[in-house]
C-alpha cells in the first residue's frame, strides 16, 4: 500500500511505529495530489514546499520525542474558506483577488497546534453557496459533480490527495460532497467547532467539520478540533443502541438504489444488536421553506458590500442568489427563525425514544456536471440543489450532528452515503454506530477506484 | 398614614408586626383605585371581589403561620400584557375583544406563589407598542401622559392604587413611566424573569420587571419573581464603588432641569463613597437604528394574523408600525442584530472599568398628552417616541439591568428620573446604589402628591 493510501489511523500507526515519516506520507501525498490535478481538480492551490518543511519539522518533532497525537504528521486539505494567516483564502470567488487572511482561523490554529501538516486549499463552490463546486470534478468519475459545497475537500481525500480534509456544511456541504465522493463527513453540532475565521455563508447554519475515509478517522480529526476526547471509538457491538428509521421524508423521491443501500446498512445495524424503532419525523413540510428562509437573507448580508462595488466577480448562479437575498422581507426571515425553534424543539423530542436516526445522506447519486434538475418517476421535478439540500438541511436547521457513512453504490458504480443523525450532542453515538457499520464493510477507508480516470470512464 | 400610602416593605413590615391585615391593606388600595379611576384610568379591570378574598385567604395563612414571605397579602397591578388564567389580556387593544387566558404566565404564576394580591390589570399602551398610554394620565398632572407602555401599572403606583406592579421593557417601558410618575422601575436582564405568557412586543428585546415606590421594594419583588436573592439590600455606603458618568450620549438633549437633576444625584453618590470616572458610550448613533430596526419586524411578525383580518381594530399609530414593518427587509434586520452583537460587546468592555453606569431615564419630564414631538434648542425636532427611547434603548439592546429611580422634579413640579445600568447580570449593584442614593431622599416612596386632581391642576 502506497503512503497516500493510508488512512489517517493507519498513517498514523505507521508513523507511531517508525515504518513511515511525516516527509514520506507528505511527498506521496502531494505527488499523488498533481497527479490527479488536471482532471480533478480538488485543490485552489498546493504548497508543496511549505508543506514538506511542516513535514520534515513534525518528523524531527516525533524523532525527539515530542509528539503531539494521531494528527502529528498527517497532510491534510482545508476548504478554501478557512482562513490561514498570511495566505490567501479564496472562497474559490473572483471577489477575493488579492485578500490574504490576517490571522489563522481557530480551525487552523488547532490543526496546526497538533501537527498536521497543511497541503494546500481546496476548492469551494463559491462562498459555499452551492451543491456541486463546478471547478472539481468526482473523485468516482469525471463526468460528475463533485458535490458541494466542499467538493474540493471531499475530492481531495477520496482521492488519496489528502489524508484528511476539512469542510464547512451550512445545508449538507460536507456530507453531501462526502457521500457522492464515497468518504466520511461529520457535521457536528452547531457551535462545537468554533467558526471563528472561517469564510460564513449563513452564521446560524454554518458548521466546521472533518472529511475523513473513516469513522475512526473522523473521530480523531473531532478530537483535535475540539479539545474534547471522542477517540478511540469503542469497538464492541450496537446493543442497546435504539436506531430510529424515518417512516417519511428521508425514504421519500430516492433513487430505489439509494433506499436499498440504506436499509442494508440499516439492517447490518440490526445484526449488530441495535434496536430499530419507527420514527416520524417532524414538521418536514417547513424543512425547504426554513432552510432557504434563513440562508438567503444571512448569506446576502454577508455580501452587502461587494455586491454593491463588484457585482461582475460572481458567478451568474452566486449573484442571483444574493441579489435575490436583498428583497427577502423580515418578517419570512423572522418565520423561518420561529419553525426553526419549534422544529428544533420537536426534533430533541424524537430523540427521547431513539439514540441515532438512520437516514439516505443524499436522493440520488453524483448527477451530471451541468445537469440542472433532477426527475422523479411521479413526475417531480426538482433543482439540483434542492434535491441535495432536502435530506441535510434538518440536521442544519435543528444544529443536531450527522455523520455520513459510505453505503455501497449505484448502478453506475457511483457511491452512495448514509446519514447516522445524533441528538443533541450526540457525536459519540453517532460515530460509534458509524464505525460498527464501517467495520463490516472490507472496502472501508480505500479510495476512489477510478480517481483521476479522463471523463466518462465509469458513465452508464 | 393610610395603608394605601404604604411602601411594600411598610405594609410587609406592618403585617408581620400585627398591625396590619391583609384584607385592609386590599380595601384601602381598591379604594384609593376607585377613587383616582376618573380621572387617572390607571386600569383596564379592577376584580374587588377577588382581590377581597385572595387577601383573606393570606390573612387566614399568615394567622395559621404559614407566612409565604415579604409580598404575601400586598395588593399589585399586572400590565395587562401578562396572562392570569381564565382573565382576558386585553393588550389595552380591541383587537383582544373576547380573548382569555388558557394559563398563567410564569410570572403571575410566581406572584401568586408568593401570595401577592391582584386587583387587576393595569393599561399598556395598545400591544406596549408606544410610549404614551393614552388611556391614562400622568399621576402628578393628568393633562400630562402618563408614560408607556407601562402606564398604568406606573400611575397606579405612583398614585396609590396598587402597592407595586409589574411592567415590561422593550424600549424603555418599565423605565419611562416610572420616570415621568415619580417612581422606580427596574428592567431586569434580558431573560432573568421569564416572558412566557406575556405579550410579546418584540422578543428579543422583551423584559418583564417591577414598578415600585422604593429600591428596596423592587429588590423584594425581583427576588420573588426569580427566585434569588436580592433583598435585603447592604445598607451601608458606595466606598469601592465605581459609578460610570457618561461624556456622550446620555446628556446630548436632555432638559437643563434633567441634566441638573442628574447630576446632583451623581453628586450624592460620590458623597456615599462613590468613585465616578468618566466613561464613553461606544456606538451611540446606531441605538435608534438598531432599536427600530429589531422591534419594528419583530412586532409585525406577532401580529401577522390579525392585521391581515382585522386591521382595523388596532389604533391608527399602531397599525401603521406594524403595516411598515410588513415591509421592512431582511438584511436591515441582520444588520441590527449584527450591530447589537457589537454593540453588547463594547458595553461588557466598557464594564471592565466601572461597576454602574448613570444616566438620565428621560430628556424631559411628561409631555403635555397629545403632543407628538420634542424640540431642542439647536433647532432638533424629534418625535416624543423617539425622544422617550433615545435614553432607554441601549439596555434593551445590550439586555443589560437597568434600574430608575426618582431625582426630583423640574419646574412644572413633574418627576424625573436616573437610571442606573449594571453590567452583565448586574443588578445588585445597580439596586444597591439606587438604594444608597434613596436613602438620601426624604420623599422616597411617597405618592404622587396631587394625584387624582383633575387636569391642569399642575400645568405650568
Amino acid at each position: 500500500m502506497r503512503p497516500y493510501e493510508l488512512t489517517l489511523a493507519g498513517a498514523a500507526a505507521a508513523i507511531a511505529a517508525g515504518e513511515l515519516s511525516p516527509a514520506e506520507l507528505t511527498d506521496s501525498v502531494l505527488r499523488r495530489a498533481d497527479e490527479v490535478a488536471g482532471v480533478l481538480n480538488p485543490y485552489v492551490s498546493l504548497r508543496h514546499e511549505e508543506a514538506r518543511r511542516a513535514a520534515e519539522r513534525a518528523g524531527r518533532e516525533l524523532a525527539a520525542g515530542r509528539g503531539r497525537g494521531p494528527l502529528h504528521g498527517i497532510p491534510l486539505a482545508l476548504k478554501d474558506l478557512v482562513d490561514v494567516k498570511g495566505q490567501p483564502t479564496s472562497a474559490s470567488s473572483r471577489v477575493r483577488d488579492g485578500h490574504l487572511a490576517a490571522e489563522d482561523s481557530v480551525v487552523a490554529a488547532r490543526l496546526a497546534a497538533a501537527g498536521a501538516v497543511l497541503l494546500g486549499k481546496a476548492h469551494t463552490h463559491e462562498f459555499a453557496y452551492g451543491l456541486t463546486t463546478p471547478q472539481t470534478r468526482n473523485a468516482w468519475a469525471a463526468d460528475r459533480v463533485a458535490g458541494g459545497s466542499s467538493g474540493g475537500s471531499a475530492v481531495a481525500v477520496a482521492a488519496g490527495a489528502a489524508t484528511f480534509a476539512i469542510g464547512t456544511d451550512t445545508g449538507g456541504s460536507i456530507r453531501v460532497p462526502a457521500a457522492l465522493n464515497g468518504v466520511v463527513g461529520l457535521k457536528p453540532s452547531h457551535g462545537l467547532v468554533p467558526t471563528r475565521g472561517v469564510t460564513s455563508l449563513s452564521w446560524s447554519l454554518d458548521h466546521v467539520g472533518p472529511l475523513t475515509r473513516t469513522v475512526e478517522d473522523a473521530a480523531l480529526v473531532l478530537a483535535a478540533l475540539t479539545g474534547q476526547e471522542y477517540a478511540p471509538l469503542p469497538d464492541g457491538d450496537l446493543a442497546g443502541l435504539r436506531v430510529g428509521v424515518p417512516v417519511n421524508h428521508y425514504f421519500d423521491h430516492v433513487t430505489p438504489e439509494v433506499e436499498t443501500a440504506v436499509r442494508d446498512a440499516v439492517g447490518r445495524l440490526r445484526d449488530l444488536g441495535a434496536e430499530l424503532v419507527d420514527v416520524h419525523i417532524p414538521m418536514t413540510r417547513y424543512v425547504q421553506a426554513v432552510q432557504w428562509g434563513l440562508m438567503v437573507p444571512e448569506a446576502s448580508a454577508n455580501h452587502e458590500r461587494t455586491l454593491r462595488t463588484t457585482p461582475e466577480l460572481y458567478g451568474d448562479d452566486v449573484r442571483v442568489l444574493l441579489e435575490a437575498g436583498e428583497l427577502f422581507h423580515a418578517g419570512d426571515y423572522l418565520r423561518a427563525q420561529r419553525a426553526r425553534t419549534l422544529m428544533r424543539r420537536e426534533w430533541v423530542r424524537l430523540f427521547e425514544g431513539v439514540d441515532v436516526v438512520v437516514a439516505p445522506a443524499v436522493p440520488t447519486a453524483a448527477v451530471r456536471a451541468g445537469q440542472e434538475s433532477v426527475s422523479w418517476p411521479d413526475g417531480t421535478v426538482e433543482s439540483v440543489p434542492d434535491a441535495y439540500v432536502r435530506l441535510s438541511a434538518p440536521a442544519n436547521i435543528t444544529g443536531l450532528p450527522a455523520l455520513t457513512v459510505p453505503v455501497g453504490r449505484d448502478g453506475a458504480g457511483l457511491p452512495l452515503g448514509m446519514q447516522l443523525i445524533g441528538g443533541p450532542g450526540g457525536e459519540r453515538t453517532a460515530l460509534r454506530a458509524g464505525r460498527a457499520y464501517e467495520r463490516t464493510r472490507p472496502d472501508a477507508g480505500s479510495l476512489a477506484p477510478e480517481a483521476g480516470s479522463p471523463p466518462a470512464a465509469l458513465a452508464v
